[in-house]
C-alpha cells in the first residue's frame, strides 16, 4: 500500500479538496493499526464533517472501512439472504416479527444487532427479555441457524470492520457524528461486511429519529443505496415516519410483547403495515417477491418461524415475559383527538424510566417503558388512561413525567385516524 | 469556574457560532488539566481553523492560555523593558545585534527565544556556537542580567503558556497550524505572560515566511497587536519582506559571524536596515524615543554591550566560532543581475546540510549553512561565486543543491540593487 503522510491528508481535506482512494485507503488502514493518531483522526473527521466527501470518496472510505476486518460469506447457503437496518428510532421492534416473517418464504435473515444508546432501544436488549434467549453466537452456529431456522437475530462479532468501531467511538467525544458521509459510511460498512447479498434501509425521519429533516433522510438513503449497489448488495430504502413513537409500546419485554401480538395476526397497524413493507421489500430483494406476506401474520406461519427462531438461541417462547414492579398512569385532561406525540420525548422518558442506557456498559430494565393507550389519530375522553409508565424503581417516575410535559398535543376538532408511516422509497 | 461538556462546545465552533468567555476559560483549562482530551481539542482546533474566531474570541482565548501558566512580572526592574518577535525567516539574525543595540539606551531587553525547527533558525542554536555561552538562567538570574548587562537572550522556560506548549505540539500533527487566530494567540500569549511592558512585532512576508501573502501577514499583525494592547502591553508590528533571505549568511555561526559585522558597524544593508528600525520601534513603544540609534552601530556602544551580554551567560565574545569541515561553492552559469533568490529553498537546503532539525530533539551543526556571495539587486559574472555551501557532512550537498536547483533567478536586463525590506507598520 503507497504510503502518506497523516497531516498532508488532512489539510487535503481541510482545504477542500477530494481525497484519493489511495489517501483513503492508507489512512483508514494506518488509523486501524495505530500509525495514524487518535486526535489526527478527529481533526479529519472535523475536516469531513465541515468540507464533505464525494460519492467518490464516501465509496472509497466503506470499502477501506469493510477491508480493515473480516467480511462473512453467505453464498454457500442453499438459500438467498437479506438483510434490514433501520437507523433508530422510539418504539421500532420491527425486526422481531420482521425477521421469522421473511423467513417463512425461504430467505434467509442474518440480522446482526446491536443494544440501545441513548433514546433509542435495542433489538438485542429486546430480545434479551426473553427467558433463556442468548446474543452471542459463534460463525459457525450463525451459519447453522440461517440453514435452519433461517431467521437470526445475534451480536456482530468483534471482528467486522474495526475500523469503524474506532472511528465511532472516536466520533461520540468530538462532535462529529451527524454527518452524512460518516453516519452512511459506517453503517455501509458494517452490513456490507455481514456478506448478505440483499438489503433494505429503513430510514426514520422526524422528532424521535437521528434525521429530523426528510431532505437529510432522504440524502442518507441515497447515498447508503448506492454503497450498497456499488458493494454487488441489491439495496433499497424505504423513508418512514418517525415523529410519533412506531406502534403502542416503547421497552423492551413490552415491545416483545407486541411484537408477539403482530405474529399472531394483531398488533397495531402502523407495526403491521411496517413489517409487511419491509418483509415484501426484503423478499423482492432476494429474488423472492411477489408472495402474499400478510398471510404468514394471519395464518401462524409467522408465529411458527418466530418460536423456532427463539428456541434455537435458548430462549423460552412460552414464557412469561418481565414486568416491571411499578406503574403510573398518566390521563387525558380534556377531551379531543390526538394530533401530534413526540417520539424524542416518549424516547427519552422511557430511557430515564430504566429502559435505555447511557453508556454501553450500564444494564437495563427489562419491564421498564411506556405503553401508549391513544396514538397520534385517536380520540380520548377526558380522564381516560392515554400512557401508563412502568419502572422498578418509582423515583424515576417524576423525572419520566417532566420529559413527557407537553410532548402530546390534541384538540376536538377535524377527523380522526393516523396516516401511512411509509413516506417514500428510494432505490 | 462554570463547567461545559465538551462536544457541546465543539459543536458550536463546528456550527459556525461565537464560543463565549466562560467557554473558553473553561475548554483551556479543562484541556491543560487533561479533563478535554487531546482528541477534542484537536477537532476544535480543525473547527477553528475553518470557522474562524472573532477579535472578542481570540482575546478569550489568549487570556485563558496566560491564565493556564505563570506570568513574569518586570515592573519591579530599575528600567523599563522592551521585547521583540520575528515570525520567523531565513537568515534572520536580527535578535543578535538587536537586544545589545536597544540595551545601549536604558531600555531592558528580555527575549525568551526558542530553539529552530523546520528551515527557520533558532536564536539559541546561534548563541550556542559561541564556546561557553549558555541559554538557561533561573528565574533570578533573568532579574539580575536585566538589570545588567540589560540584555538577555535564554530560553523560556517551561512554566509559561502550558496550554500553548501543548496545544502546539497537537496543531503540529493535525493540520491546523497555519490558521490566524491560533497562530496570533500562541504567540501573544507567550510574550504577554513572558512580563514586558513593550512589545515589537517583525512579521514576515513572502516565500522563506510562515505567511506567504501580503494579506494574510498584514491580518496577523493587526490581530497580534490588538491582543497586545489589550492586554496593557504597548505593541506595534513591521511587516518585513522574506522573499529573499535576510542579510548573506544562513546557518548557526555563519549568522553570529554576520551579527558581529552589524555591531562592529558593518554588515548587509538589509540586516543593518532592519536592525536599526526595530531598535527605534522598541525604544519608542518604551518611551525612549529619539536616540541616534545608528551611531551607536558606528562607535562601539552595541558592540560593549553585545561582549557583556554574552560574557554574562558564559560565553567567550573573543572566542573563534566553529567553522564546517566542508564546503561546495555554487558559481553563476551566466552573467546577469539577481532578481530573486528563494528564501524558502535556501532555508531547507540549509536545514539539509545540517543547520536546521526536523524534530525538537535532533542536533544542529553549529557550522552548517549558507554564505550568499550575491544578493537580490547584485550583478554577477559567468564562474563567480554565488552561493558557498557548508556541512560537516560532505554525502549532505547533493541533495542541498537539488533543492536549490532553480532558486535564484538572474538576468542581464534592468537597474541593479535591493530595495526596502521594511514593507509597512502596523500599530
Amino acid at each position: 500500500m503507497e504510503r502518506f503522510d497523516a497531516v498532508d491528508v488532512i489539510r487535503a481535506k481541510r482545504d477542500g479538496r477530494t481525497l484519493t482512494t489511495k489517501q483513503i485507503d492508507w489512512v483508514i488502514d494506518a488509523y486501524t493499526r495505530g500509525a495514524v493518531a487518535d486526535e489526527q483522526m478527529s481533526a479529519l473527521a472535523m475536516a469531513i464533517f465541515l468540507r464533505g466527501m464525494d460519492m467518490e470518496e464516501i465509496r472509497a472510505w466503506t470499502r477501506a472501512m469493510i477491508a480493515s476486518g473480516d467480511r462473512l460469506d453467505f453464498s454457500g447457503l442453499s438459500r438467498p439472504t437479506a438483510d434490514k437496518h433501520s437507523t433508530g428510532g422510539v418504539g421500532d421492534k420491527i425486526t422481531l416479527p420482521l425477521a421469522p416473517l421473511v423467513s417463512v418464504f425461504g430467505v434467509a435473515v442474518p440480522q446482526l444487532s446491536g443494544r440501545g444508546l441513548g433514546h433509542t432501544g435495542g433489538t438485542l436488549d429486546k430480545l434479551e427479555t426473553i427467558p433463556g434467549w442468548k446474543a452471542a453466537l459463534s460463525r459457525e452456529q450463525l451459519m447453522e441457524r440461517l440453514e435452519d431456522p433461517g431467521a437470526v437475530v445475534c451480536a456482530a462479532g468483534p471482528g467486522l470492520a474495526p475500523a469503524d468501531k474506532k472511528l465511532y467511538a472516536l466520533r461520540d467525544i468530538t462532535g462529529t457524528v451527524d454527518c452524512i458521509p460518516l453516519i452512511a459510511s459506517s453503517i455501509m460498512s458494517k452490513k456490507i461486511a455481514e456478506g448478505t447479498s440483499a438489503l433494505v434501509l429503513d430510514v426514520k425521519v422526524g422528532a424521535g429519529a437521528f434525521m429530523k429533516r426528510s431532505e437529510d433522510a432522504r440524502r442518507l438513503a441515497e447515498v447508503m443505496v448506492d454503497l450498497g449497489r456499488s458493494a454487488g448488495v441489491r439495496t433499497s430504502a424505504l423513508l418512514t415516519d418517525m415523529s410519533a413513537p412506531l406502534g403502542r409500546t416503547v421497552g423492551n419485554a413490552l415491545e416483545v410483547r407486541e411484537a408477539v401480538e403482530v405474529l399472531a395476526g394483531g398488533g397495531p397497524s402502523d407495526v403491521v403495515e411496517l413489517t409487511v413493507a419491509l418483509a415484501q421489500e426484503m423478499l423482492e430483494a432476494a429474488g423472492q417477491g411477489g408472495h402474499d406476506v400478510h398471510a404468514a401474520l394471519k395464518d401462524g406461519r409467522a408465529m411458527d418461524a418466530w418460536r423456532r427462531m427463539i428456541r434455537a438461541q435458548g430462549g423460552d417462547p412460552e414464557a412469561k415475559l418481565p414486568v416491571a414492579r411499578e406503574k403510573h398512569v398518566v390521563r387525558a385532561e380534556r377531551s379531543g383527538v390526538i394530533r401530534e406525540m413526540d417520539a424524542l420525548c416518549v424516547g427519552i422518558a422511557s430511557w430515564r424510566l430504566g429502559a435505555g442506557r447511557s453508556r454501553k456498559e450500564d444494564p437495563v430494565q427489562a419491564g421498564a417503558g411506556i405503553v401508549i393507550h391513544k396514538q397520534v389519530g385517536d380520540a380520548i375522553e377526558t380522564g381516560e388512561p392515554l400512557l401508563t409508565l412502568y419502572t422498578d424503581e418509582p423515583e424515576r417516575f417524576p423525572r419520566a413525567l417532566e420529559i413527557l410535559e407537553g410532548s402530546v398535543t390534541y384538540d376536538g376538532l377535524g377527523p380522526s385516524g393516523r396516516g401511512t408511516v411509509i413516506l417514500d422509497r428510494v432505490s
